[in-house]
């Protein structure tokens, strides 16, 4: 028997763009992209990715890159990867695929990523109306370590925090009649938004749903332009949302030992993984917000058959309204004291939400933004941090009408002070400073900006 | 210095209701209820409180206590404490009140709770038009440990687990400018929800808020009837959500050794407190979704004068818009292994909501539900179950348009039997019953119970 | 089904002696000490406990009561208690008896204890040739934290930490047979320890074991003085060390929620405890080294029908040589920052040990103390610190010839200060002193005190 | 600012051998050993090494490589490192080296490691009295988690843990004063033995201390016979030992996110490291005990000027007899629930030792070989599993004549079984065989083995 040493199933060259890859990437959800590679189940192999962005994001001290980034390209993936048992038979529809990541980690030599908030006008974020400018802040890696130059610190290092390293996205192929329900609900909340779902007007400045466009797409190695790339390109769902095949979870403590339960919607699985964070935040609320960066998976696959009958109940109209499932790995650094502001869902211009966990988890970021914003760092700083740090989002209460309660749970020790509330507060020494300018564009859009009384941007 | 046996404030005799007791309790939130008792900041003293429902629900195999249980009446609190510093002078508007809780536990000759289902009619929960019956489940203690006779085992001793012990509610006293900020937002609520907050109209079933009512008002020792009675029952805000002023922040977390830290509004801050829950999942989620119980709280308050400027942003039109802070102690169960199952915005009917993170938690509850009905038990059992054990609710995206992305996380340990999903999976064997017959009634409402193609209940 | 309200066992009057107590309790391990009660198994029960000395020791500022301390009474212990099935049969020899500790802690009224050296010439300690005279520090208890007005801090209140409250003796009644083989093997080490053992002659000034001995002997009813008490007395084991029965084995993480699996060797078991420490680190240095007090345990037993020979292996020459087994429970501190020391079996005088653990884990123990005695602390608070606070004890190597390694490690967040080495270490701020001196007796004995160069004391 | 990308300092061919490599390794400890390179504090670089043997034991099914292993080669060492600060001024005797490890883990390519008992002839181990025959098991690594198909499973995988990897050695170069104080120190040990230190005999037929040599000694590039090498061959000491330099301390947690405090003796500190450990238990009671393996470590410096004088006090003759002090790192695995065993310092023929915390620990780990081989694996299965799994062994009370006690906890989630007393055993099942039999060597050897009447070999 010999040992384990990980086979390299799609290589990554940091030097050349997601399509002049030897193994080009995809950035869609089709079946019909082709597998880029095979595997057996038990055997561990390697996958390597490109950020999310696919290098569009530069280390340096400018956010106009962040400003001026193509939204329509991300995420770019590294797969599909069709799976097979021992005996060469593929996994079938209504198999489930259980995914294990043995290791993973940055890519040697590219030990950095990024954070950053979008322009209000190309994609926001959570708290956009407060924070509409594009904003970037850059990491580097200490091993496990990520600190950064532009959250500087006031006694030593500044911020800096072991991550909990995890793929953002890792989902399985849909079938042509998942990707319809997919196209067809996404669709009609697009359509209908304003009128059906009464969602208020402000919020359609941004697309409500991001729906299946020819612009930036890429199928791996179908040339552009050719018949058989616009018909899969039209009908091919974006990568942004998570949905019943995975995708773009972003589950922070899917880290090392995990394992993936992954419903199989089509033969081999032909599963895909991207969007590797060093580190995020529950909610990842600037949208580009866990620390972004390339890297490499190491993983195991297994298939249970007829899992998905066996143990994913559907919840909606067909078989396919089901959800992955994750056991998350052993290995995961300990943080024993917790600081924890708390959120209702009452909104910024004091209006009562009936249990919005989403109202109450606007309020909860706003609170701890503006609690964290008292010891020295800027809102802005705050916020990215808030979106990359190990902080842990939780739905406290949704039943005790009318208010939801949200709480956001940060760990003290990431600081190089005490953030705790105390009687004699000790003022902020001078500071150490690195690099005091945060990257930041300024906002030329269109669109009012929010001026509550208690609006913090 | 003498050690440190906690001075006896308020205490309970469990023979005698709420009003009857030495020192009677209260069910309202306003600032004319007269303390029960003063305490010094430094010294530790002990609160005695009855559960939520003042001794309603008994340890009995039926429900229909619950299923007619008078909700007007919730929650019974004990205080208000009126804190003075080391000087005697009292806590003013402004500063911050620091309770750490020293210790905490069921009230002896008393260990015992329960779980319950409301009706679909009496208030109902997250999950009411799944599970509209009223259900109860019974817990025994056994120091840290609970279980019950009503979710029985297959191996040995059924599901166990250690309860995070904590008061459902802390909360200081509002001040009338603040009490009628809470009254008009929610009355607005209940007066336009249909209209102006475009709430779908099945919900309004069940009230939207809770307004003040005359019905069920215990204000200490005022006398019911009086003119001073009236007037602060027609004022009071009831219990129910969590606010301001903190209140029902139901915090699973918020067990022995943390710290918290209330705004206050008025002189002496006069804080409240009660509900205890020997053990809670994030969101409880049904509602009477904690393991109810009376208890006890060892506690000492710090003040910090001026507090509320120092550390607390409005996120609001008035100063008052704030939020409470949270310590979380260092002692807590570990858990090793956790199963975490996903949510996604899109509902049991297959429509797609924007970013919704009730929405994607009503969707993870049941996925988790019906995972885990697939192991012997009822639905109803989980649903209390995970209404009562120590899982994790976590908003894990809420910015990848349109899916806000949900996690519901379990200990596994808390089982007798392994709940992962396996290529072959081990029939579940005989049952070790003890209790078969979960106590339930019928549901004899006039609502229209959903009825989507993936329902559930 | 009726709540699990424990059963009260064994009652202790804080204000009678140990024999004055209407269950009166012993300090003695003999198979004819008649059981003070009788328990089934599933049931669950009270019991509580005087401290380790029966009240000997006052929450004082002096220290004469530490170094008058008459040891020959030591420990007191609650019990026997009697063990029978459901059906009521008895549990028999070759049984195992696993207790499980449902809830502990110090008895209402008494919240304190005491960590105490002893004077060299009355039992002394670990580190007795640095550490001669008697010393004492009071704890206060503040729910799950302890502080010590005699280890004044410097920000703050002092070191204060949570303790993992504990029994330190918890054992089975002996069997004749076994009494012997004890009174055998010590006696011989008593009488041949110079010359067959080898042991160094300044040791010898501390007796090498504790045999019987009838002065302060209690036995529970039965009087002193008579026939059958002369008889007990004088084959009794003491309480001192641990042995095959389980009894002082002072595992500091033996905490709520633990079990014990301890070996039976008598008709109903017959087990008794007590030694109650509030917290205790690894090898309770000092000797009387953890915080002691009284305290009561809740405590659930069941009978494993022939464990003994199913799962205990005799590891000497009969089958009595068995050692219990131990699981410890889920509620514990999280630490996530510890400070690491390290010991080599070289002793103070530069001599080299063969693979001698003890060595190492004296050395270790100095190391410690001298490093945080740089901190501000005399040497005599950090080694009552040490002994009390939960730090790890490990035997990090014990076969790399010569030298076995032992390490300490020491939880960070128990002080109130950084006590981590650094380039630029921050000067030790004015000390917030409550009470500077550290109650102490000096020295008067015969016995030559260690003067080595590297000499700490 | 660039991105981390650690700097390799030290390469290793797998191809090749120790002395073979493009900058050859050292397997002794002297001050004349020349650098193999330099490095500035905040450095971020990599040192790549062999495993402890230089590549002797191969992955395979026979023990004779373990039984004809030469002991005097071990362990190969990558370095000396010298190091001086941002300015180019090297650190000096006096200071502190702080060396914090930012990553580790197997060399791609070479994940697997070795765990093996050596002949009782050979170097034996903790227990070769018991265990003298030469026995080996192979791991493989997947990830974080190994598995040995030497130790194979009854469910699914056999036993399969989480490694905490760790380097066993790290140390600074001594000084020639400090290597005059270790030769003598050692050599009058092995000289006296048996006559000042009363050890007994039997234990002799081991080397007491492990002298210089010039057998096996390489020392990087100077070549061997030269009069340099005969020189240093002849004084410098084996790396066998922990010492005052750091070196093997084999401490189980030193991994990911650590730190070590190491004195330094010469002028560039000169640090060395090798001996990759996959996993180890406390202790590595088998001495080739711990998951042995080629490696790599991210390591980053800093000098902390003046510091031994600041931090660490001789506990000794003379400033040198120093140790090192270690901060282990946030990231472990969480185990929440252990077995514990426990052993007295009585040994297998009945014998009482005073207060001997070496032979508690041996009775503690026979205690449990002897527990656990009853599910199934062999005696040497479970001594081997030992030596490597991450269990905790403690001294848990080194006070309380006669009797030491020590404590073994070991993580029950490791086995595919539950390895728990219980009331009613369920038989092991079929065995899911990999590889039934475990490589082994008959003992031929002179020694007489131990028969006590507990004997377990």
């Amino acid at each position: 028997m010999a040992p384990r040493t990980p086979k390299l199933l799609v290589p990554i060259d940091l030097k050349k763009k997601p399509w002049e890859q030897k193994l080009p990437l995809h950035n869609r959800w089709h079946p019909e992209i082709p597998p880029v590679a095979g595997v057996k189940t038990g055997e561990i192999f390697r996958v390597e990715m490109v950020d999310a962005t696919g290098g569009a994001i530069k280390d340096d001290n400018s956010a106009s890159d962040i400003k001026h980034l193509d939204l329509s390209t991300v995420h770019y993936l590294s797969g599909p990867i069709r799976v097979v048992d021992e005996e060469g038979i593929a996994a079938k529809p209504g198999d489930i695929l259980a995914v294990e990541i043995c290791n993973l980690g940055p890519l040697p030599g590219d030990e950095w990523g990024f954070t950053a908030i979008f322009d209000r006008e190309n994609g926001g974020g959570f708290l956009t109306d407060h924070f509409p400018c594009a904003t970037k802040a850059i990491w580097y890696f200490e091993g496990i370590y990520a600190s950064s130059t532009h959250i500087p610190g006031f006694v030593t290092y500044g911020v800096r925090f072991p991550g909990i390293t995890h793929p953002g996205i890792i989902g399985t192929a849909p079938s042509m009649e998942l990707l319809n329900i997919w196209n067809e609900r996404e669709g009609d909340l697009e359509e209908n938004g304003l009128k059906s779902y009464k969602l208020c007007e402000v919020l359609h400045s941004r697309p409500l749903a991001n729906l299946p466009s020819t612009k930036g797409c890429l199928l791996r190695k179908i040339p552009e332009g050719t018949l058989e790339w616009e018909k899969i390109a039209n009908e091919a769902a974006r990568t942004i949302p998570g949905r019943e095949n995975g995708g773009n979870c972003d589950i922070k403590n899917l880290s090392i030992g995990s394992k993936i339960y992954l419903p199989v919607f089509v033969e081999g699985a032909n599963f895909s993984t991207g969007d590797m964070h060093f580190s995020q935040g529950d909610g990842e609320v600037s949208l580009c917000g866990a620390i972004e960066m390339s890297g490499f998976l190491e993983l195991k696959c297994e298939i249970i058959r007829g899992g998905m009958k066996e143990y994913l109940t559907p919840m909606g109209p067909t078989p396919l309204h089901v959800n992955p499932i994750f056991e998350i790995g052993p290995m995961e650094p300990r943080f024993s004291e917790w600081l924890v502001f708390e959120g209702i869902s009452v909104d910024e211009s004091g209006r009562q939400h009936y249990l919005d966990a989403s109202v109450a988890y606007k309020r909860v970021v706003l609170n701890a933004i503006d609690y964290l914003s008292k010891f020295g760092y800027s809102k802005e700083q705050v916020y990215l941090l808030l979106s990359c740090c190990p902080c842990e989002g939780r739905i406290s209460g949704i039943v005790d009408a009318p208010n939801a309660v949200a709480t956001l749970a940060i760990p003290t020790a990431i600081f190089d002070q005490d953030i705790r509330p105390k009687a004699n507060k000790v003022p902020v020494g001078p500071r150490v400073v690195r690099n005091p300018d945060i990257p930041r564009c300024s906002y030329d859009g269109n669109l009012p900006i929010t001026k509550n009384p208690g609006a913090t941007g």
